[in-house]
């Protein structure tokens, strides 16, 4: 009987304790974003087919769910089967990001917003993944993203509004990790590697701390790059830091936008701020800043995002500049600090079943104008009191009062 | 331009006075359902295609969108257009309402869950309706349930937090009209309406509000029913009440079923009860009591619920009673009283352009310590100052301060 009435695969229910846990958190960080000056906007959890395929979505388009059309005759089955596509059986799709739908949303509503827009997005997204531990096919992301500031006060504001974010939930001990495409692509052209090479070279990088120099230097040769100096560049690179200027500047560095991380750095003298020239950040769509956040207690990051300028313009038809931050909302959760399960001054009314519904209703009713409970449930008093009396406990109910037939007047205990 | 960055047909987007007014009013209902015990769960919006299709839903199924199963080869659509069938390219599809993932959750998890269950539900659900005014395909539902409670405490407890929300939103002036559908069967067997007629006979007897009298007389002798009397059982019906048993007791009343409507009413001394025999509410799973709430101000009614003490069974194997009540989030809204738009303590810079992203960051900074400020935004000073200014205050923006190479301390101003 268990199997039939179970969540679809690789989604989840989620029983009142953590719902409450996952809600409390995700207020905190909306209040944080909020006060940031973000603004929360929404947009439908489906996306025209077109959209979500338009090249932009990367890797993550081929884990879009598509949505059957309506009303398909047997004739557009034929016809499907015959080219062997099933794209012209679908018109929609459920969104696995909230960047695609923020791009397509600025575009239409461009007008209407401010000039520079600080938008705060938070929802679930959905991909059709081999569900894993840790991996669901449906999930929360929580995106702020700035639209219309070219220059690093943008960059600012998202680490600087992130890393409160982060604070306010208790994580203590994340540093962010940064660096910029352009950073990279000089990188690249030291070592010679030809354009066409770019991309593929940039996706064998990203894997360093996975299968270290040696992996990446022989992923790199198999492609045809000379790796002649590239393990050497690569151990020199890990070593680097902010003091690249100071002696012998590296060939391999792009000065100007190292200098931009510089500034930023010195605008951020809080954040934990780390400089990876190694950092690649898979989307392809990332044309300068990129960041990530590491926690010690996290496998993998916390957070991520960068500067993706060109992507707008696919939507609106003219360059716009825009960067953005992701909290991977369902990594977080793990290393939430959340000092206070208990729900402060709530009340349990455990109650004779002997008593009349309207005696009952009004009881809570009373309770409820008191305006000193956050809560007030009532419980039909089992056998097991004691039981009953500790489980609500557990749940973090504060107090109870038993009431009965005689009872005239609440007499409220507290619960532990 | 425009239309291709639109949001589907029927979905919508939302701008941030909008988003902002719907999380508020949100914000408040889960307050109000909390206060009253109940405990916020949340489901995947993807159900399998089974589940939505088990006949639960009534004339909802047809509306559900199906998700197309991932890795269709050429035979498989063959296969469909031979049978003229597309249900076999469809393995799970999205939720159009909350009760049917309500019901298969609690058959999941009745282990882990209190003996009375009250849950509170909050989401979109999808329809693929055809778009009209009013009317979206996707939209949010708030619902209450009650699962494990077989007697009218479980009614007294819904009516009365449902109305308190409405209360909290500022909506005055709502009735809840109530019925019972062993009342609606009484009725019908009254009228000597035959077992296999009765829920064609009801559906007729629900649109009474639109078609009058005459017109659900008219449809119940297409269907072939005698409607001797029929027209003046309804006229004298409407004209009913809470006094129906301190006269001559009529003939096609149950009488247990009124009772209880009476015990439930005394129960609830604040709420505006109004007892419509007519009352009969789409769905065919309900069982007993089921009630809709009117306001002056709507068209149509903006909650409605009622007793579906079989649908638990069909997933569990078991017979649970079970009563609902759900808010019409989207109705609502238009009647929602928000009595202050304004950010309380909310701070814009308005910043020379000359100043460094750094200087800015830090007199950012500066301003979220004080806290004094809900919200800071930065707004670059454009050459239209009082522009800017008339727009932050009609945003419901507080305080603005200039700032510029030469700012040492803030000097806030009012904004309006």
């Amino acid at each position: 009987m268990a199997a039939p009435v179970n969540p679809p695969r690789g989604m989840r229910d989620f029983l009142p304790a953590d719902k409450a846990r996952r809600e409390r958190a995700l207020a905190t960080i909306k209040r944080i974003y909020a006060q940031h000056g973000f603004d929360e906007i929404e947009t439908p959890v489906v996306e025209e087919f077109a959209r979500l395929h338009s090249g932009l979505g990367g890797d993550n388009e081929k884990l879009a769910y598509s949505i059957l059309k309506r009303g398909l005759s047997s004739d557009d089955l034929r016809t499907s089967a015959d080219a062997d596509d099933t794209t012209s059986l679908t018109d929609l799709g459920l969104r696995f990001d909230l960047t695609v739908p923020l791009a397509r949303y600025y575009a239409s509503h461009r007008a209407e917003l401010p000039t520079v827009f600080r938008a705060l997005q938070t929802g679930p997204v959905w991909r059709a993944e081999r569900p894993q531990k840790g991996r669901y096919r449906q999930f929360v992301q929580c995106d702020i993203d700035i639209i219309g500031e070219a220059g690093p006060l943008a960059e600012i504001e998202l680490v600087a509004a992130t890393v409160a974010a982060l604070d306010a939930l208790g994580i203590v001990g994340a540093t962010v990790r940064i660096n910029d495409r352009r950073i990279l692509t000089r990188l690249l052209a030291s070592w010679g590697v030809a354009d066409h090479f770019g991309e593929r070279a940039l996706i064998t990088i990203d894997k360093l701390d996975k299968v270290g120099v040696d992996g990446v230097v022989a992923e790199l040769a198999d492609l045809g790059i000379d790796t002649a100096g590239v393990g050497e560049a690569l151990t020199e690179i890990g070593a680097g830091g902010w003091s690249l200027l100071e002696g012998d500047v590296p060939a391999w560095l792009d000065t100007e936008a190292y200098e931009d991380l510089l500034a930023l750095r010195a605008a951020l003298p809080d954040v934990e701020l780390v400089f990876d020239p190694t950092l690649v950040r898979g989307m392809g769509y990332y044309t300068g800043t990129i960041f990530e956040v590491a926690h010690p207690e996290s496998g993998s990051s916390v957070a991520g995002g960068g500067r993706y300028d060109g992507m707008i313009g696919r939507f609106l038809g003219q360059d716009v500049p825009a960067v953005g931050f992701s909290i991977g909302f369902e990594r977080i959760l793990d290393l939430v600090r959340d000092p206070d399960d208990a729900r402060p001054g709530s009340l349990v009314l455990v109650y004779d079943p002997a008593l009349a519904a309207g005696r009952l209703a009004e009881l809570k009713r009373g309770a409820l104008a008191l305006d000193a409970y956050s809560r007030v449930r009532l419980e039909r008093r089992p056998r097991n009191l004691k039981g009953l009396l500790d489980s609500l406990a557990a749940e973090g109910w504060t107090t109870f009062a038993t009431v009965g037939p005689d009872t005239e007047e609440l007499e409220p205990r507290p619960l532990s």
